[in-house]
C-alpha cells in the first residue's frame, strides 16, 4: 500500500512514442459515439441529424490535421491534404461513420480517426496527396441497402437505388436533397480522383481470430464471397403420442441431421464458414411431430469456386437427410456475392510495413463485407484488421485495446512512408 | 355405359347385417359435428351453447334407444337403460363430446354414437344395466385442463380446479352455474354407480398404426406415460462471416445433434416415442451463429420404468452434444404422467369378442391420453381403437371407414353379450 500509484483521474496513456496518439484515436471514437440519433445509445443513420453533427466535429479534426474538408453529394465526408502539385498521385484512407442501431464506437469510426491521426503525424512528408473518406452509408440500415457511399465513389449508383425508401417513406433521392445535397451531381462530385493509386481501410476485425492467436493486426487478402439460401423441409405433422417412430415424416429430424452435417462439412473445409442461423418449426407444439421446417444457410469462402462446391454439397446433404425420412426439401437462393481479392502488391506492402514497425500481422480474409470490397475493382485497395476483444462488434460493448491501436497506427505510418506512386 | 347403376341420390349402405347401423353411427357423428360454437367449423367447448344444443339432440337419440337421460353436475350427459332390478350390476360405455377447435366429427362422438347404437341393438337382452356417458370435457380447451368430466365421475375434482378461469375470466364454477348445474353437488351427482363392474371406451386411434397394418381394430392394453421437458441450449451468438467454425459455440448445432439422437434412440427402443416438437432459435438471423435454442422433449412409453430410463439417457445426450461445442444446456421438467394399464380381463374379453365376431384386433397401446385412463384406477376399464384413415385427427378431414365401424359395432355387441357380472 506504500507504493506510489497513478493519481485518480489521471489519463491512462501508453508510455511509447505513439501511445498518446492511439489514445487520442480511441477518445475521438468515443466522443463521436455520443453523437446519436437515439439518445442513450449510439445509432447514426445515413443522412440523419446526428450524421450532420458528426460531420461538423470531424471537419474540425480534419482541419487540425491539415486536411481540406468537403461533403460530396452522396453525403461522404472527405478531407484532402494536397501537395504543391495539384495533380500529384493520391492515396485514399477510408472507412465509414454510419452505424447499426445501438452500435459500438469503433466499427467504422476507428478507420477514419486513425487516418486523420496518421495524416497529422505524417505532416505532409509524402510524395503524394492523401485523402480521408468517411463513407456515409456502409451498414445499409436506413434503406436496407449497404455501401451507398463507396458505390457512389466508384460510379455504381443506379437510378433504382435512388428510389429506395426508408421506413418513413422517404426516398434516397429525397433524403439527399433534404441533407442539402444534389443527387444529380453524384457521379461528378463523388468519383475518386483519377490520381488515386492506392486505398487502405483500417477496420476492427469483428471476429475472434486475432484474439485467439494473440495478435494485434491482420492483413486482409480477400473478402469472402457469400451465398445465402432458404431451405424448406416438408414432412408431415402428426400426433407425438400416437405416431410410432417408423411411421413419421419428421421435418425437424431431417433438418437437424442436415444442420449437423453443415457444421461438420465446414469444419473440415479450409477457410469455409457455413451457418444455419434461422430455423423455424411448424406447427411448433410440444406434442406434435414437426411438419415443416424453414431454415437458412449462409456459406462464405474467399474462393468462389470453393464456395460453389460447398453449396452444392450442402444442398445435396439436405436432400439426402430429407429423403431418409420421406420428407421433401426445396432450396431457394436468396443472394450471392463473389469474393473480392485485395490488391496483392499493396497487401504485401502492408505486411512489410507491419514488419518494419516491429509487428506481426496475420494474413487473413474478411468474413464480413466492407467498403474495401466496393473500391477494390476500381482502385488498388487493401485492408488492415485490428483485433476485436471478445470478437465483439455491432454491440455497445465493442472495444479496442490501446496497444493494438498504437500498433495499427505505427503500421499505417510505415505503409504510407514506404509507399511509392507509380511512374507517370 | 349400358350397365345399370345405382340411382343418383340413393343412400350408400353396406349390404351386411350391421352395415346400416354403422352408417347411422357415422351420419349421427356428422350431424353432431354441425352443432358448433364457431360457424363454419366444428368447435364445441365445455359448457358452451353448442354443447347444450348437442345435449338436446343426444337425449332424443338416447330416448329412441331406450335410455333414460340426465345431465350430471359436471355437464356429463348420461343415459341409463336399467333392468327390472334397480340395483343390477352396470356396464358403462363412454367417450366425450367436447372438441378441439376446428375439429373433425369422430374424435369423441364416435364412442358415444356407437354406444347408443349398440344398446338399441342389444334391446335390453343383458343381465346388467347399461349406461352411456358423453363426458363433458376431455380435450381441456376452454380451461386449459383436460378430463374434467371423467375426473368428476371418479371423485377427483379438487377446489383449485373449480377456480380455473377461461380466456373470458369465467371460472369453472361460474360456468357450471351458468349452465344450470350445481357444483356443490358434483360428488354425489357425478359418481359412477357403485354397481359398475366394467367400462369401455371406443375411440378413433388418432394414429397410423392400424392403417399401416391394414386392420380395423385395436385393443388397448395401456395408455402410455408421458414426460415433458423444456431444454435450453446456451452458446454464443456470433457473426456468421467472421467467426471460424473452430471458435464457435453454436447452440443450434448442439441442439440439432441432440434432435437426431432423440430420433435414433427412440427408433431403436421398442414402443418408445420421443419428439422434439418445438425448437426456437435466437437471435435467429441468417448471418448470426445461433446463441440460444429452446426446445421441448416429449417422451412416452407404456412402461414407466422404460420411460424414465429413456428420459435420463436423452438428457445425457443433450449434455454431451452441448459440451462438445462449449455450449451449456439446462432441462426443466414441464409435466409427467404415469402409464395406465387397462384391465387385463376386460381387455382379453374384448380381444375374444372381436375374434368371435370374425375380426382381428391388434393389441396396442395408446400414445394419447383418454378418459379411459382416468376411469381405469377406479373401475375395470378397457378401450377399443378404430382405424383412423391417414392417421388423421383434430382436423376437419378426420374420418372413419364404414366397414371399420361395422366391425367395431359387431365387436362391442359380442363383448356385451359375452360379459358376465361378478358374483354378488
Amino acid at each position: 500500500m506504500g507504493r506510489s500509484k497513478p493519481r485518480c483521474g489521471a489519463p491512462k496513456m501508453s508510455s511509447s512514442a505513439l501511445g498518446h496518439h492511439a489514445q487520442n484515436i480511441i477518445d475521438r471514437c468515443r466522443q463521436l459515439a455520443r453523437i446519436t440519433d437515439v439518445p442513450g445509445e449510439t445509432t447514426r443513420l445515413f443522412l440523419s441529424p446526428a450524421t450532420s453533427e458528426a460531420h461538423t466535429l470531424l471537419l474540425q479534426w480534419m482541419r487540425q490535421a491539415g486536411l481540406e474538408g468537403r461533403i460530396d453529394d452522396a453525403g461522404n465526408l472527405r478531407g484532402v491534404r494536397l501537395t504543391a502539385d495539384s495533380s500529384a498521385p493520391r492515396v485514399v484512407l477510408f472507412s465509414h461513420i454510419d452505424t447499426v442501431p445501438n452500435a459500438g464506437a469503433f466499427d467504422g469510426p476507428l478507420g477514419v480517426m486513425l487516418a486523420i491521426e496518421a495524416i497529422e503525424l505524417l505532416n505532409g512528408q509524402s510524395p503524394f496527396a492523401v485523402e480521408v473518406i468517411a463513407f456515409s452509408e456502409e451498414e445499409g440500415i436506413r434503406f436496407g441497402f449497404p455501401f451507398f457511399g463507396s458505390m457512389a465513389a466508384t460510379g455504381q449508383v443506379v437510378p433504382a437505388t435512388l428510389e429506395r425508401r426508408d421506413s418513413q417513406g422517404i426516398s434516397v433521392e429525397e433524403a439527399l436533397y433534404g441533407f442539402g445535397l444534389r443527387p444529380q451531381n453524384l457521379a461528378k462530385s463523388c468519383a475518386l480522383a483519377a490520381e488515386t493509386f492506392a486505398a487502405l481501410e483500417v477496420h476492427i476485425e469483428q471476429g475472434p481470430v486475432l484474439e485467439a492467436e494473440n495478435l494485434s493486426l491482420g492483413v486482409v487478402e480477400a473478402i469472402v464471397g457469400q451465398s445465402r439460401f432458404e431451405l424448406t423441409f416438408t414432412g408431415q405433422a402428426n400426433h407425438a403420442g400416437t405416431t410410432p417412430m417408423r411411421l413419421r415424416h419428421d421435418a425437424l429430424a431431417a433438418a437437424a441431421q442436415w444442420v449437423t452435417e453443415v457444421e461438420r462439412y465446414a469444419a473440415n473445409y479450409e477457410q469455409l464458414v457455413a451457418t444455419v442461423g434461422q430455423l423455424e418449426v411448424s406447427p411448433g407444439a410440444v406434442n406434435v411431430v414437426p411438419g415443416t421446417v424453414r431454415a437458412t444457410l449462409d456459406v462464405r469462402h474467399p474462393k468462389d469456386e470453393s464456395r460453389h462446391t460447398a453449396v452444392a454439397n450442402l444442398l445435396t446433404k439436405a436432400e439426402l437427410a430429407a429423403a431418409q425420412r420421406g420428407v421433401w426439401v426445396s432450396a431457394k437462393a436468396m443472394s450471392k456475392q463473389a469474393a473480392v481479392s485485395m490488391n496483392r502488391e499493396l497487401t504485401d506492402a502492408l505486411q512489410q510495413a507491419a514488419a518494419r514497425a516491429g509487428h506481426k500481422a496475420r494474413a487473413m480474409f474478411s468474413g464480413a463485407g466492407h467498403d474495401a470490397m466496393i473500391l477494390a475493382p476500381h482502385v488498388p485497395t487493401t485492408m488492415l484488421f485490428v483485433r476485436s476483444p471478445g470478437g465483439l462488434s455491432h454491440h455497445p460493448d465493442e472495444t479496442v485495446r490501446v496497444d493494438d491501436i498504437e500498433t495499427a497506427l505505427g503500421t499505417v505510418l510505415e505503409f504510407l512512408r514506404g509507399l511509392r506512386p507509380p511512374d507517370r
